[in-house]
């Protein structure tokens, strides 16, 4: 892969200018894994390969349907071609079953299920440690207008049905998903970051025992083997999803 | 005052049936001001008074502007007349200046103003803390449907814009408010509770060393004298709202 100049590098992504196209950008997807601000950090030899399979099949399952995503194209393992966009400092969140760190902020009862889909904001702010947000604090941080978060929180849920559907498929419940927006060139709202593992919880046949994702590594009363093996199993099932 | 049977006692009023009407009830202000979760706690004698005072100025002032209200009367010092609601839980706080907690939480600079007016919904919980939640929570809390939030929201907002204009004839900046909401027997939405010196911030001459409300004991660099005298120059305030 020829790469431009690196352009950042983050906890699991470095990010690389594409020398052949001055919009775009390369991201590689390293083997490391951390949790709780960095504090719990490890190298899961093949992680890497395995989140740019599961990113490259979602963006692909996106795009089918028609949402604007930063993804280009996966020319090469590890590798990910994607628009080079001005990313909005946002966690959006969206919840089919509650569980986690939700539980202990507010009274819900682990596993039921929101219908509607429940919709959070998080400012990605590492010094406040991603505070929860709302709407008009978005607004006044000058992250868009009440409008553009709007569009975010639609988006946002239209992906999750997207995914949710394809899940369901073979039998794995959604639980929740965490995504991140930019705006490319012309100010148009696309679906950047990427997601992986990392970014939701995946219960096959809806039992949380039987969990797949980084909440594995989170938890940590599972052998690093077994973290990984989640990881290898969400990138074969999103092989299915195109 | 005749009072029928006693309702319940909280930490400021106690609430009494209205021999006169079933559908009323009598609140009365008591002396006592409580911090930090009730950590804090004090009997300012007058404070009672005061407070009833406040709050009869207050809703004489929306009834005024059409807004909706449990206010029925005020027939005798300490003692208001209000319609029985069925009270939702959530405390609706908007903000016009960015000071206290909110600055703990998010990256807004003491002093700056919000506008449009910034507005939050916290869920009256003792065990969580009256936690910070979004339209969302509420929905699926079941507090309400989304039409509801948004005339809380709206009604909550009127509410400030009508005092703020009231303070700023006085030359005083009303920097944010608390405000609860119930249920009529026909289902109405309106405003209950009380609106006194311990549900909003207010800074003579927008300065916040002036400031006269609740912080003042919150804080405790102040004697209780002088607590006591903001709460007093707020019921003088608020004789000249109406």
């Amino acid at each position: 892969m020829k790469l431009g100049s690196k352009i950042s590098e983050g906890k699991t992504k470095i990010v690389y200018q594409d020398p052949t196209n001055p919009e775009n950008a390369i991201l590689f997807f390293k083997d490391d894994i951390t949790a709780g601000d960095g504090a719990k950090h490890d190298v899961l030899k093949g992680k890497g390969k395995y989140d740019w399979e599961t990113t490259k099949n979602c963006f692909e399952l996106l795009k089918k349907h028609g949402i604007l995503t930063h993804f280009v194209s996966a020319p090469e393992e590890n590798y990910l071609v994607a628009k080079k966009l001005t990313m909005i400092p946002l966690e959006c969140v969206t919840r089919r079953i509650a569980t986690g760190s939700l539980l202990k902020r507010l009274p819900f009862k682990e596993g039921s299920a929101f219908n509607p889909l429940l919709f959070e904001l998080f400012l990605k702010d590492d010094v406040l440690h991603d505070p929860f947000i709302n709407d008009d604090h978005a607004v006044a941080l000058k992250l868009g207008t009440y409008k553009d978060i709007d569009a975010i929180r639609a988006l946002t849920r239209e992906v999750f049905e997207i995914l949710e559907k394809a899940f369901a498929r073979q039998g794995i419940a959604l639980v929740d998903l965490k995504l991140e927006f930019g705006r490319d060139s012309s100010g148009r709202l696309l679906v950047g970051d990427d997601i992986t593992n990392n970014a939701w919880r995946i219960w096959p046949e809806g039992k949380k025992e039987k969990m797949l994702d980084k909440q594995l590594y989170r938890e940590g009363k599972v052998s690093l083997e077994t973290v990984l093996q989640g990881f290898e199993k969400a990138s074969e099932i999103s092989r299915k999803f195109v």
